[in-house]
């Protein structure tokens, strides 16, 4: 990569980035604000910064004039780091540079967990539920004339020492053809038993040799989004990676909207055709990206919450959304992918993630699988911030889960602009503290289109601790700017104007929007808390938390404690795992372990219903401020909101 | 049944017959021949007999004169035994009383063997591998609110000892309707695992108590005919039996032509589809005649040779009729039945039977396991008599079998007249020793169609003994009778004249079919032969016999011995089992021992290719005789010839 030092005056601040990073990027990593209102696109010309010493690349459109190109100035949104270089970042000159360098903390991206393929296979883990091997067995003669599926057996097992296999119909079906193609020279695909000292099954052969040709399909099955991986069995690698939006959101945007449509006559078969479609579409692309024949692909494992999970298996959920919230099962046993119309091949089984209860699905247990939280020895919080929150504590030893009903302001819902973390998404914001002036980036840097989940936490956590709202998530009408407004008595605060904007109007965020998002993070750090509370223990007593959900990696984490939607806390403890439901079912199509683990974990997980717990709703009330009623377990917050008092 | 004693005169031989008894079987059994060519139906009027002391019930038909009946004539054809009777039977006044008292052995049946259901009891072996349990669940409360199915499977470990349960996923998908139909009371039907320590399987679920409702079906997939037998897994009764002929007969009557079908275009799916369909008759038709609901029936098991199993499961057998003979497999997993497209419940497995060989089949091993031969400690020899034959020989500690290439002749196959046990085939004979004049017995008391197996056997052994044939099965056409004549060159002897035939032509054996049936049972010999020479043993070393096939239940045994189809000994060491195959399927539905034990068995059974085995050709050469060249391996039946030679 090769690190570049860049250094931004006035406020003498330098930050590392890797070359070829965004300048604009780069200062909001440092904590230094440039108005932008564009997202990146460079359209709005407000991110002019000087070029005082080296170079950047590129940083130039038609917003700025030749005249000012000559003298250095150039577009923070479009300039390219090409080596080391100070920046001068225009201000008003009536700006005292004090407030420049007020204790607003730098950018605290999450650590992306990623798996270590290496650490694996030297663990000796690499152990995929599918193996493939290449045979070349003795033709049958008048003395040996075993059976074909005899002779197979016979073979694996003395030159392999592969035991207790079992031949399936399909495979008798083909074999004497396939072993009469390429005079008895054939590859076979084994699958695994999930528990030691069961049966493998020969589930496939093929002529010749095929054993460099062997892939897996991971996915999560969002209530929103169905995401799919395409991971190479032989290197580990993940050859592409896709998602759709389910196609049960057109009957039902949340779990009880599709509940109740599943209980309508033919309901629940209509649901589970359109998610299925939805599987087969993300199969379609992402084999078409990595140029895989769809028949090399030996097994595909699942994971979702529990009524997407009921839904797919065509169970009906109807008691998913009454007391006592039961589901029909929570162990799935395997079940042929082709039978549940996913267009694989027949020798596939699709492996579905076991639930907890009703509301702590298989994507919880897939994150807490994928995440190895259950073979750790630290205590650690796992955090699932998706269309809905689930929250899990506990470590190798023993596991306590809880789902909040958080809903789902950090995937959009409930936000006026709220959207996913998808193309022309706020993922990141800084406020001017002196004009009040934004600086946005978008995802894909293109005009703004809405608010993700990140930049959402972001924009509260700035706009608290600059004053722009107080803790309640009210605006301050008194500063002076004219992005600060009432709609029909609603304040708010225009992020984008109309003519910046992707959309044919001005982007904002409102106060209900604020409401609703303090209401999320309240319920969600309620959920930790009762949960603590329960187990007897404290946030003190947490030592690594795992973030996951669908807000996208810019997460910043500082920002989410200033909000309170996470507990204060070191943030190298915290680690962004993404999409931890996908991130599990990647894991156990890599190796066998997590397969067998997970029947253990999922009866050590104990399971809380919050609503049914005492103390909850007071830990709700307590919560349901910026960062909470008692800011004294926000020290850090404390010190710099006493500092800020004191400087202004 | 109340035994009556008969008495025929002048032979002065008495029998104890039950009650209701023909007269005329009476006196086949005591070895007594009266002429009799209409099968019994009474329209031949040869039968008359004098009634000297007691009476019977019926024996009047318009056949008889009125002056005759008051003279106390009877037709023996329609006479029932109702007490004590002493009957004579009118003989040419020329003939030496002597002839009628020459040592022609007594009819003897074989025993049937009936499997002791109740025994099985005792043993603790009734132990249906598919089991019903109604249970009474705790319903589920806000405290107490697991999933459905772990609710089941809990209470069923806590209650009622059930470990190592698996829910299905058609189970689950109805579990939450099922449980809630009437407060919580079900029935779970459990499959129990082939092998101990793996898992049972949840496999359907009704509302309330139908535990008194539980079926299975036991099949053999003849080439040429279906059985089936619909069994009362409570009781373990066989509630009712069907047969119908495979509907691949018309695309080939033997395996051969039925391989040579299957491999054109398209071949293999149109006899898959049209033995299912022959089974689903035969299914629909047993379960019509007892009554029983479809859905209540928990399991079928199918055997078959095969040829005919790889059809069912669709498995190409186009490897089987080319040397080196492979099957593709010979164990087959369990399957759904419906998804092999037979009409029964989702929840119902098929498990077919395993094969050994190319030419050993399922029905084979179904037949052993049937028959409790591997379990005894008594060397046993196991013969399959259908449209081919098979031998088995050993006891516990191990088993050696093959095929012998004898054709269907015992099945009617090759024989102008053959026909399979059906109604109006001559399945008893018995011949007069002066005017050689035949007494017929048909299945039905019908006339006469054509020749069972049984009636072959039956026939061929006393025209040897009586001299109508010669030891190459040549009629002796000095004898003065019009029933022995020649067509084309070609003895044969007319059974029934076209007014006594049920068919529009004589009924005739010809030496044609008597070089058939030689050929046929010398095959079957030199068979035993060659594979007892292969374990080092001789004949004498049998201590057993089990005798399997169509031929019916009335096969006389020492006729078998006479024409050298069956080594000579005692008939008491002979037991005739029947349809090995559909015993063996029976067996395995009422105890799940057998299914465990039966992969060991077929691991056990060494198959021996007697067309590899050089001695198996001076064997057959030697077998082409009746009963065979080296007569004094057959000392009883020497000493009857030589008696009567010294005679006559």
């Amino acid at each position: 990569m090769g690190d570049h030092t860049v250094t931004f005056l006035p406020h003498n601040k330098t930050i590392k980035v890797p070359s070829g990073e965004m300048l604009l990027r780069a200062a909001l990593e440092a904590g230094v604000h440039i108005n932008a209102s564009c997202g990146g696109e460079g359209v709005c010309g407000k991110c002019r910064v000087i070029i005082e010493e080296g170079e950047v690349a590129d940083g130039v459109t038609e917003k700025l004039k030749k005249s000012d190109q000559e003298k250095g100035y150039r577009l923070a949104c479009r300039s390219r780091i090409a080596g080391d270089v100070t920046v001068r970042i225009p201000v008003e000159s009536d700006v005292d540079a004090s407030i420049l360098t007020l204790n607003i903390p730098p950018r605290q991206t999450a650590r992306v967990h990623q798996m270590d393929f290496e650490e694996l296979k030297e663990k000796g883990l690499f152990i995929p539920p599918v193996e493939k091997k290449y045979i070349e067995l003795p033709e049958p003669t008048t003395q040996d004339n075993l059976a074909d599926a005899t002779r197979l057996v016979s073979f694996l097992k003395l030159n392999h020492d592969e035991h207790r296999l079992v031949v399936r119909l399909p495979v008798i079906r083909k074999l004497p053809d396939i072993l009469r193609e390429e005079g008895f020279k054939i590859t076979a695909t084994i699958a695994r038993p999930v528990q030691e000292g069961r049966k493998s099954h020969i589930i496939n052969v093929d002529p010749g040799d095929t054993t460099a040709y062997n892939y897996a399909i991971a996915m999560d099955i969002g209530t929103t989004t169905i995401y799919g991986q395409l991971l190479d069995l032989v290197s580990g690698d993940v050859l592409a990676e896709h998602g759709e939006f389910n196609g049960q959101i057109s009957y039902g945007e949340d779990v009880i909207s599709r509940i109740v449509y599943a209980e309508k006559p033919g309901g629940l078969r209509k649901l589970q055709t359109v998610v299925i479609k939805t599987i087969n579409d993300v199969i379609r692309r992402i084999v078409q990206k990595a140029s895989v024949d769809c028949d090399e692909i030996s097994t595909i494992t699942l994971a979702g919450n529990t009524t997407m999970t009921q839904l797919l298996l065509a169970i009906n959920p109807r008691c998913l959304r009454r007391a006592p919230y039961v589901p029909a099962s929570t162990i799935y046993p395997p079940i042929s992918a082709a039978g549940l119309g996913i267009e694989l091949g027949d020798h596939v089984t699709a492996l579905v993630y076991p639930a907890i209860s009703s509301y702590v699905g298989g994507d919880i247990v897939a994150g807490v699988m994928g995440s190895t939280m259950y073979r750790t020895e630290k205590l650690t919080l796992y955090l699932d911030i998706g269309t809905n929150a689930e929250v899990v504590i506990g470590n190798r030893d023993w596991l306590a889960c809880a789902a909040c009903s958080a809903g789902p302001a950090f995937e959009g819902g409930g936000i006026q602009f709220g959207m996913r973390a998808a193309k022309g998404a706020i993922q990141d914001f800084s406020l001017d503290p002196v004009a009040w002036e934004p600086m946005l980036m978008t995802i894909g840097n293109v005009r703004p289109r809405g608010i993700a989940g990140s930049g959402l936490i972001t924009m509260a956590a700035v706009m608290f601790e600059m004053g722009l709202v107080d803790s309640q998530g009210k605006f301050n009408r008194d500063l002076d700017t004219p992005r600060i407004r009432e709609t029909d008595g609603i304040g708010e605060y225009v992020l984008a104007w109309e003519e910046n904007a992707g959309v044919d109007r001005d982007i904002v965020i409102t106060e209900v929007d604020m409401d609703n998002l303090i209401r999320a993070k309240g319920a969600i750090y309620a959920g930790c808390q009762t949960l603590l509370e329960e187990v007897g223990l404290t946030i003190g007593d947490v030592e690594q938390i795992f973030l996951a959900g669908g807000f996208g990696s810019y997460v910043d984490l500082e920002k989410a404690m200033t909000i309170g939607l996470l507990p204060e806390t070191d943030a190298d403890k915290v680690t962004y795992i993404g999409n931890g439901s996908l991130m599990g079912c990647k894991m156990s199509s890599l190796t066998n372990r997590i397969r067998r683990d997970v029947v253990d974990v999922t009866r050590k997980m104990t399971s809380f219903e919050l609503s049914e717990t005492g103390s909850y709703m007071d830990h709700y009330v307590a919560a349901l401020f910026l960062p909470h009623t008692d800011i004294s377990l926000f020290p850090r917050l404390k010190s710099r909101m006493d500092a800020r008092k004191k400087a202004s």
